[in-house]
This record gives C-alpha cells, structure tokens and sequence, in this order.
C-alpha cells in the first residue's frame, strides 16, 4: 500500500507533499527533485510566472543521507512569493500586516484581499463556493490551483527514482498534441534516453516537424489572445508483466492510471494505448498478436493496447495519454456572473501562460510514476529496494521458459 | 463510505455482488434489478449466448420487503449452464463427473476440461498465467471474461434506484460510436424519458439516421468475419452542484469516473464532456460561460465541460464517454502461440457477438451509479433514504440566493 | 491489500463472505470450513439453536478443484430454518405467506413477524432504530446478531490455509477466563498440535482445574438464571518477525489486530501479550530480554510483549486476548421500554446459552487469521503461494547472520 | 472521508501532519495547537528532555485567518535541537558536518553518527533492522519514537475543534491507574470542565488520593532506578447516538477505537466501557437498563458498555482506557545482544523519564478526536462546520419522541 497526500495553497508559504509506505533504501537527493520541478515549468507558451517561480525544495521526513529510511517521506516546496501574500494568506486571523514587504498589504479589502466574486468559467470558483459555503472564491482557487500538481512531481520523483532502482522502469514523457496540431501516428516513440533531447524541445515534442507547428501555433493563439490545450503522452519501458489484476475492477492498472491522469487539473480524457482510435477499429486489425522471437521470448508484433491487457502490464511499453483543455483564464475574458451583486461580468484574467500542455506531461508522469510504484509493491511487496528487487527477479525467472515474455 | 465487490467466474455456479454501505429505506426489487439485467443483453450484433443467458436473479442480504436494510445488500446470478460445467468448474476436488447433466463431462482432459494453452491476444490470457502462475488460461478468462458486469449491473441498479429516490438522480446511457460510425455532435441528448425508446433501438442510438448506419456497420463486419468496437456515453441528470472536490486529486469527481469506466473489461478511453475534442479546441471556445437565467438562476449557456468543473459536479447535464474496443476474439482468428509447444498457433474463438457496445453502454451507466451514489453519501452522509434527502434539501436551500444554480 | 465483506441476516436464507485479494494456489475444500463453522458452535452452555443450527456451506467463487484461483473467493452459508422465515424475512414485499412450511406465518403482524419495539439492552437495538429510522428493531438485530460471525470464521479458515501453506503459520485459540474463573499466569500455552484436545474440552480450555472450575461455574450461573462473559486467547506460531510497521499508526499489526478483535460481536477489551497486566509493572519485569540461544539465533528469554514489538512480529508467538462481555439476552429479563408506547417493559429473551465464551475464541481465531494473511500479502506480495513462499524465504535468507532471530 | 499521515523523524528537523477531509468553516489558531502539544508534555516523572523540547508549530496548509477552507490542513512542529542533529540526519549525502552548532559532529562514526547495534528490548530497533535491511537501529528509533505524536495531537486538536464546533463534543482525558496504583472503580468521573484541574494535577489524576499515591509510586520508582506505565481513560460527553454501525466489523466506533489507541506506542490493551471487568461479570450486572427520564428522553441507568452498543455510540458518556507498558529504556539497562559482533550487551539508556502516562492521555485523547471526527463526517457529510452542524440537528429531531434519548 502507498498513499500520498499533497497540502497547502497556491499562494501559501509552501506545498507539503507526503508519500508513505515507500521501500527503505531509495537513493534520491533533492537536487534531483529540484530537477524534476524545473522540467514542470518547461515549455513554450509559458508565461511570467514560470520564470519568477522558484522552487525552494526541502525534505523533511524520511530521507537520510540520500537514501530513504521506511517512514513517510516529505518534501516542501516554499513560494518565494510568500512575503507578499503574508498577510492575504496569513492561518492565524491577524489585524494588520504581517510582513514588511511593501507588496504585503493590510487586509483591507482590496488588491490582493478583495473578495474574489467573480466565478471564473472553467475553474472550480463557483461549484466551490457552493460546495464549501465560501462568499469569495479565493479558498477555492487557492487548492484547485494546478499550483498543487509541483508536490506531485516532487512525489512521483522519488517514486520514480523507487522504479529504476528496483525494477528498472524509466518513464518518458511527451506532448503529441497542441490543439489541432497532432503528432503522426508513424512517428518515432521516444526512448528512456531521449528525455534530455524532449526536455530541450520547446514544446517537448519528439518530431521536429510537428514541434516546429506548435511553436507556429501557440505564437498565433497568443497573437489572437486566446489559450491552447493539448494531448500530452505518457511511456513506460522495462514494466514487468503482471502489474495490476484482472480480478477485481479497482484492481486494474488501467482503472487507475486513468483515475490518476484524470485526477490533474484541466485533464479531460484519458486513453490508455490507441485509446478511442482503436475503438474505431475492427477487431482483425485492433489487437497486438503473440509471437514468438528467435531469442525464444513471446511478443507482441504491435502495441496498439498500449502495454495493458486485462488489467495487467504486458510487458510491452505502457502507454497512456492525457487531453488537457485550453487554459481556461482565456485573455478575451469570458462572461460570467458576480454572485455578490448578481450582475453580469467578466472573469478576471490573471494568467498569462498560453499555453501549459509541455508541463502537463511532466505531471502526468509524475503521476503514472506513483500509479507504477503502488502496483510494484501491491504485486511484489518489500520493505527495502533489494527486498523489491530481489522479489521482482526470482517472479521472471519462475516464469515457465515457454511463457516468458520480453519487456520492452 | 460505498464499498462493492464482485465474485465468480463466467462458468461458475453464479455471479455475487455486494454492496456494502448503502443507507436503509431504498426501495428496489428483484424483477427491477432482472430488468436491468436484460438491458445488458441487448443490442444488435450480440450473438447465440445473450439469447440463452438468463440471469436468475436473487437477493440474500440487505433488503428485506423491497426495502434496503441498512446492512450489505448481496445479490446472486445464477448461470442456468451451471449443469454443464460442474465438473469443469467444481470448487471442490472431484474424481469424477459431478452432474447428470450429459454435457457435464468428466475431468479427462478434453473439451471443457482440456488446458487453455493459446492465450488470445487481447484478452488478460498470457499475463495472467504469468502473473498468478497457471500453465492454463481457464482461471484467468472465467475471472476476466464480462460475464462479470452482471453483477455491476445488478448493484448499479440498486445505486441508481437510491439516486433517484434521495435525489432525484436520473441516469441514461447510449450508443454514439460504432467502429467508424459515430454520432454527429449536434445531435439532441436523450433525457431519462428516452430509456425505453433508446432500449427499443437496435444499437441504444437516439439518432435514427446513426443507428441505422450502424446496424449496417455491423451486418458487414458480420459478413467479413470481424468485430467492432465504439463509444458509449452516460448522462446523469439531476446532479446537485458540489458532489467530488478540487481539494485532492482522488476526491475529484471526473478522477473517480474515469476510473470507474476504464475498469470495466475492453474500455480504452475515458472522457469527461467533450474530453479530446475539447483539446483541440482553443480556449474561448472550450469553456462554459455562466449567466444568470430569468429565473434569477445562474447556468452556464454550454456544457463542454461534461457537467463537472475542479472535479465536481456543477449542476449541468453529467456527461462521459467511454471508447471500448472491438471484441477480441476475432472469427478471422488471431496468431498466438500454444505456450505449452513453443509452436504457433492461432486464438480459439469462442463467441459469436460482432459488437457489444450497446451492452457496454449498461455496464457504463452501472458504474456511473455506483460512483455518483458513493459521492453522494460521502457528501451528504445518512443512513437512510429520508436523512440523505433532508440533507441535500437542506444544502440546497443553504446556497446563497445569488450563488444558486439551475440544476438539469 | 486483502479485503473481505460479509452479507447477509440472521434469519435470512444465507450468509456471504467474500475475501477479494487471496492469491491463487491456497489449498481449501468445503469440508475444512464446514469444519471450522463446527468448531464455532462448540462450547458448554450454549442452548438448542447451536444444536438445530446446521450449517449449510457452497463456495461460489475463486475455488476450483480445491485451489484458490486469484479471483476473489466468495462462500455462502445456508440458513437451514429459512422456510420457517420465507415471509418474514423475504427480499421482496408481499402479500402473502410465501413458503409452504407451517412455521411461515404470514404477515399479520403478530409472531415473527410482529414488530420488535423493547430495545434490548447490551444490544443495538435501540440506537440502531435512531440511526437508521427504523420504528422496528427486527433489522436491526437480524443483521447485527453474532451469527453473522459465521461468514467470518469461513473465510477465517481461507486465511488460515494461505498462512500454513505459504508461510508455516499455525493458529490456535483457546479460552482463559469464564467469569471469575481465570487461568493461571503460569499455565501451560497450548500448541499449534493441541487444537483437537482443545476442541474436545467442553470450554476448550487448556488448563484441566480451570476448565473444571469454568464448567462448574456455567453449571451455577444456569441455575441462577443469568449469563457468563469471559476472555479468549489466540496464538500464532510460526510468525516472520516484519510482520505491521511502526512507520505510521495504521500498519502498526497490534493495531490492526485491536480493531479486527474489538470488532466481534460483544467484544469489550482487547490485549497484545500480557496488556493491562504488563502495565502494573515496572519497567525491569516487563520487556522481553534478548539473547542468543546455542544455535546462534537470537530469542528474547520471555513473551510478555506478545511477539508485537514497535507494531511489528517479532518472530515470538503471537499472543493476544479479547474480552467477551457476559450474553445480553438475560434469562432474568432487563430493564427496557417500549419504544411503541413509551411504557415501561422488559427485553424479550430471545436465546437459552449461558456462556458463549469457547466459541467466541473460534471467531477471535478467524479474525486474527484475516488480519495475518493481510499483513504477510502486505509484506510479501505474490499472487501465488509459491510466489508467497518463495518472497518470505529468501527474506529470512536475506537477514544478516547475527540479526537472525529464532520463529516459534 | 477523513485521513491523517503523519511524517519525520524524532531527530530530524520537523515533524509533520496532514489531515484531509476536514470540513471548511473550523476556527482554529497556532497558539491553540501550542497549548495541545504543551499538554503532551504535561505530568510528573518526565525527564529533561520535555523541558527543553520545544514545539516551533507553523500551520503551512488548509487554514486562513484562523479558519479552516476545506482543504487538506497542514501543520509543521520544528525540532528546537536540529542544529545539533543536522549532519547526523541530514537528508541528503554529506561529506562533512553542515551547521555551525558545535554538537554537530562530524559523520565520524563516533557519537550521534556512530551505528546503533544494541537492540532494545520493547522497542522497534531489532525487528525495524530484520524488516527494512538496516544494520544499523538508527532509523527505526527515529521514525518509532513516541516524539511522533506530537503530530498526532497536533491534528488531534483541529479534530477536537471540529467535534466541539459542529456537534458539541468534548473530550476529557486522565489518568487512571500508574503501576500498580488505580483509581477506584466508584470515583468520579471529571467532565469537560474539569481539563485545566487535570492538566494542572501532577499526574493527570482526578483523584485526590489517588493521585498522591502515584506520585509517591513514580518517587519511589525512580530511587529503585525503574520505569512505570499505567491506564489512561478518555470521555468524550455530547456525542450523538448512531456514529459507526453494527451493519460491518470495520464501521463499528469501538473496533476504530480499539484500532486507534492500540496503534499508539507502548500501548498494548484497550478497554471500552468496563472492559476486562465487564467479562468477569454476570449478564444480569453488566448491562445498561433503559428507562425514560421525567423529560421524557430515555436513558441507560449505568454505563457499563462506556456509551458504545452494537458498535455505536449510545449517547451516554464515550468512555475508552488504555494500558501503556513502563518505559523500555529502564535505566538499570536491559541485556540484549550486539548484532555487530554477536556478543552479549546491554541496552543503552537514552532517556530520563520514569513515567510518560499523564502524557500518553493526550495522546489518547487526539486519537480519539480523529476516529470520532471521521465518524462523524462519515454519518453526517458536510463540507462545512454549518453544513454537518445541520445536519446533525435535523437528525436528531427526526428521531420519533418516544426513541429520543438524552445525549450526556
């Protein structure tokens, strides 16, 4: 069993992110989940705030000289903002400002403490007014912020540092869509070691020519003031099979991969290989058939169920997508309602990103990453990354020969 | 707290649902859950099975006079082939044949009893073995096949039954994509008055000229020997405002759906209102404007969004989709390889349906319940129908008069 | 993760268990838990219905050929006095008497069917008709009557075949209070070869003066027209020290087991090793001293912590002991009122046993058995008792030399 | 739905926790989670380290201007001594001491840094090292020690905060028994008025008499160089009747109850209502008769069952006891066994309490307002304090006149 809960606002001193029953024996440093946040800022079509936000990354709890000890690790991510928000955000009631920053203003109803009435269509401001019984919907933003989604890349580095170093899977991550723009279905997947080429890619994509027909994209919708959404992919090489169950529905790996990538802000479908694609298929040419290679090792001749059959990782390379909507504080502002007067109005626009589908797949794969981790210790147990591993090792090698599958 | 499980093989003596935490005072009956079982044989396409598959339906636990009891509702479905399979399928050890049943034959390791060494791309076959350790496919299909969803069937009737008597939840389920045929996007949505009309419909369409399409469709996969695959979309009407959160990534409402469908067996693609088509969208365009009605009730003037935003429900038409693949045993059979040999081989077809996704359809709707009736309890609690009630009343009533919204 | 349900009422036509997460290859036939289901009914001083009570038990589910199959297991337990209830307790409403047994009454209200409103002190009846809106308490009692500990004890002797087969683990309970009567500190603990002797006394106690003295005291309080409580103990040899965690309160095992035994039917206490007890001594007598034993193997020279240290099995036997309040339904009537009318009235005694202490060691047994079997798939993983197996091996392997601690 | 994880090290630089699903609208404030964590620190017989222990507590999550917005609530509680500890625990690899602070050796192996391999008896350290792969006990006595539950109380507070807020419910902890020294069964029970007595009683006793006894028991202990434990009783006066079921095991109040103070450290018997001393009992002096009040409400005429049947609360006073073993780290050391080398040792002694039991009753406490706030959410839903407030109110007046009862 591993559980993970994330904690803290957009604009509060820092994010929490907790992942408890991960193995002892982990190597990972903060450093590398420094590393992990600045990939989640990557991409075109980003705006000022990406570049102000810095991530102050501190583990907390269950780490100890790099290597992670069998209690809950913790990580924080502090807002350098903070010092400006001190007094707009403050837990404890307070009278007056708290801070010195020039920026913190006294809590009189304006700027940055004026009630937020204006419920923003796309966001969760209204439903979350009437849900929490809140007047303003700066407690509702503040949480639905994808703000949030940076303890989950905290998360999910360290549950993917727990994937390589125990079984050897590697993720990669890749945007295959930016609005209308779509990646071939031919094109090359890429690879474990691609991810420095994707990473450097404006929009991290892995075929130039469609990279560079996003970029074009995304300066025309910023040009015409207006917001792009986008599908974004999800890899997996070197999953053993056998990860999740056909046994029980919420046993699936595919259930929960999708309940995971849907779980992202602004996620609106979720396909697991060919996805909806297949659906238009016939049967004949809509399944990978089994064969077995030279080197004595069954497979599957295509991977159009993307690594998933009956619940299970096949082996094959898991793969997954995720559509994100366009970014809903559209600069044309849309039209909505002031609950406080009942008068027409416009959402306040405060956003400038244009675009944030390269930086989604970055949380999607954190995201996957956690999914991937919970089911290697649901299927193989183990306390330690050796205890895991080895656990792993002597599963393959118990596979009858005339069984046993390559993993990609 | 909602809390289900299924039990039983596609050959076993009968199928068992549990249902654990649904208040007291739901009215249901056994003629209305074998109702909604015949809904999950219809449509065109199915073959020779659907038609001798009757569900005998009967209710061990939990409801008491029609009325539900407040402790688990368990509920049976019996397989009227049993006869057949007694020794085959015996939980016990036997010696020998078990029923007088002629076609129940012994256990001499032909027919039904012969080892299932062709795993059938597609299907959990060659995974499973690997995974649980069986040197036969026979546990792995009887547990994976979708005979299961009879039991989803069945306790998603009794979820929606106590929707709709707490809260006036109504759901509907149909068909808008068979392989490529797919329902135009202005197509009226049918409303929970047309379940008996979509029933009548060979395919569960509500767009005759569509339907008639796909009944084509499927007669000429038919004749070429292949199956289809296709898209089922769910609508709930009657959803209060509020049901999920933003405030956590598996509280949200579209995470715990998507979950839900891409659970059922052949499901590839999960969306929430316009899913990926709303990712190709630019964002003016892809969100819902909110407007306050004559009515002095605010309502949003589309519903791209699927009736769900920050991860919870907003009132709108709740609206998903779910992309199942082409049944996997393909007349024009399949290569595999006999993993008892090492030689290839070709995939046994065992069944004769050309299409499944009108059924499908059922299946999705029954999750949908069973998730909207675990969202609700979670945010309303009570133990009873009555107290369940009172609370989203009361709720209701609570919203302020400028925050409240139309509710369709 | 290992769950498990039960279904069903007292005087329903069957009880389920079901128990999803078991793996696959645990060796268990109808018999073994028909015999289990005896022992449940052992003990002196328990009235007619443990006599006419016959347990009727079929395996639905995950059992094939007497293997578990991976699929969740689900087990039903017959109700051999059904026809006597068929309209009282029937699923569905009707208007007439259903079965054609002379006992089934139909509804008139009076008999069995007449409406139960003298809640019964010591039992739910009373609160349970506040919280679910019952003006009846006969669904109340039906569901929370200790019968329901049936399904338990079935799926309690699953449990206990995976614990033997995959890891040597061998249970046994036995009483050590009636009453007043207790067993001395210093007797003898019963072994895992011990249960037959066990069973065969009439307390299934394991201390001949006691169980003389227990017998001679249900004798007296029968005359005296009252009930006896008393204390069950249960041990588990064979236990891998690992077992629970003390990273976080809930994988604690000793927490884990409190809430599974405080869970039965009229459990008021619980204990780990020696408990209260332990808590009247000083710290120099009262922690379990650790040496190393000829063979090299560390052992701690006592067992007052119940093989529990820090949340985790120590490798020691497992000891921990429930509290059974005294049988609510007094021959001697209690105090109640009518909840119809508001008249003073006494509780209608419903059950002839004085003492139900020996069987409630049985359930205690199962409980245990369940939460062991959760906590070694925890640990361990596997998907197969080889798998199972073969993960706790190379562990014990695996820990260093001088770390080695002796299983008992 | 409410979760609690808690997370860091007893030396590490803070501990933290995470409470999700606490409703918006529960005013709470840093100084109030102070005045909790000064009470855990409370009680004659601790040693230095309470004193110089100070709580640094900052909430970083879930709360703005002293109320909480529905989010998870996060609250951080600093280590005053980390500037000591930091190269010993640092998180990520060193290659030399990091803080300026002279106790802040080197990683030479020598003092902190030197590896811990002398298990303690009644502790977590040789079983933590067979589980996690450790040679070295270090962190398993991190992550085991009981400074842990300052978290707890931390959110144990903000839970009791919710209880009172919304439902009126207060707790009352104390001390009842230290070694041999008890509490008489007759004495009187303190109410929710009583806590700054208590709190101010050297040993959280409410008994005069009994109290100086124990004080002079923890005197005399000391001399002889010995450790004590005790019985804590929690009361919780104002719950409604109906929170947890008899309609499931792991629904009941009891068996949650149970779960939750046995998973503190040390603890190892739990006790609701009478407990063990109820077992010892006859049935017609165990129970509690029911009568009806002059106000017309019925009631019980004792509280032997401590206000919990069928595994719900009654509405009479919520009573639960746990037994916490003495000290482990006994000064006059304990043999154990150097797993370095094999050779004979003993334990090191590295605390100077004699007796942590007026403390352990805050713990117990704070886990008590956890497993009651989740029943509480878990009955009566709500995303607000005014939302479950209604909700409890209207079902309380549902409840027919004749069923009403008093709620203590």
């Amino acid at each position: 069993m591993l559980r993970w809960l994330t904690a803290g606002e957009s604009h509060g001193p820092l994010l929490i992110g907790v992942l408890e029953g991960l193995p002892a024996g982990v190597q990972i440093t903060t450093p590398e989940i420094q590393a992990a946040l600045a990939r989640r800022r990557l991409g075109y079509g980003r705006g000022a705030r990406m570049k102000f936000e810095q991530d102050e990354v501190r583990v907390t709890g269950g780490l100890r000289h790099g290597v992670s000890q069998g209690g809950p690790f913790a990580v924080q991510i502090g807002n350098t903002e903070w010092p400006k928000w001190e007094s707009v955000m403050s837990a404890d009631p307070l009278a007056e400002q708290v801070s010195d920053d020039p920026n913190d203003k006294p809590l009189d109803g304006q700027g940055r403490s004026a009630p937020l009435t204006r419920p923003r269509p796309g966001h969760a401001d209204l439903v979350g007014m009437q849900k929490y019984g809140f007047a303003d919907a700066r407690p509702v933003l503040e949480r639905a912020s994808a703000r949030e989604t940076a303890a989950r890349v905290a998360l999910g580095q360290v549950a993917a540092s727990f994937l390589e170093q125990a079984a050897g899977i590697r993720l990669v991550s890749h945007t295959v869509g930016i609005g209308p723009v779509g990646t071939p279905d031919d094109a090359e997947l890429p690879g474990p070691d691609d991810v420095a080429a994707l990473d450097a890619d404006p929009v991290r994509s892995f075929h130039a020519p469609t990279s560079a027909a996003m970029v074009a994209e995304i300066d025309d919708c910023h040009k015409a003031g207006d917001t792009l959404g986008g599908v974004v992919e999800v890899l997996a090489y070197g999953v053993p099979p056998g990860l999740g169950s056909h046994v029980h529905w919420d046993r699936r790996l595919d259930s929960r991969l999708a309940g995971a990538l849907m779980g992202i802000q602004a996620i609106k479908g979720v396909e697991v290989g060919d996805g909806f694609r297949t659906a238009a298929r016939r049967g004949s040419v809509a399944h990978d058939e089994i064969e077995r290679g030279d080197d004595g090792l069954l497979r599957r001749r295509t991977d159009r169920a993307g690594g998933v059959e009956g619940g299970m990782s096949t082996g094959e390379i898991l793969k997954v997508r995720a559509a994100m909507k366009p970014i809903s504080t559209v600069p044309r502002a849309l039209d909505t309602v002031d609950v406080a007067t009942g008068e027409k109005a416009v959402a306040i626009h405060q956003r400038s990103d244009v675009c944030a589908v390269p930086a989604a797949g970055v949380v999607a794969e954190a995201m996957v990453a956690l999914v991937l981790a919970e089911a290697l210790v649901e299927k193989f147990g183990g306390d330690s990354v050796p205890e895991t591993a080895r656990n792993i090792r002597s599963y393959l090698e118990s596979i009858p020969e005339l069984q046993k599958s390559e993993i990609r």
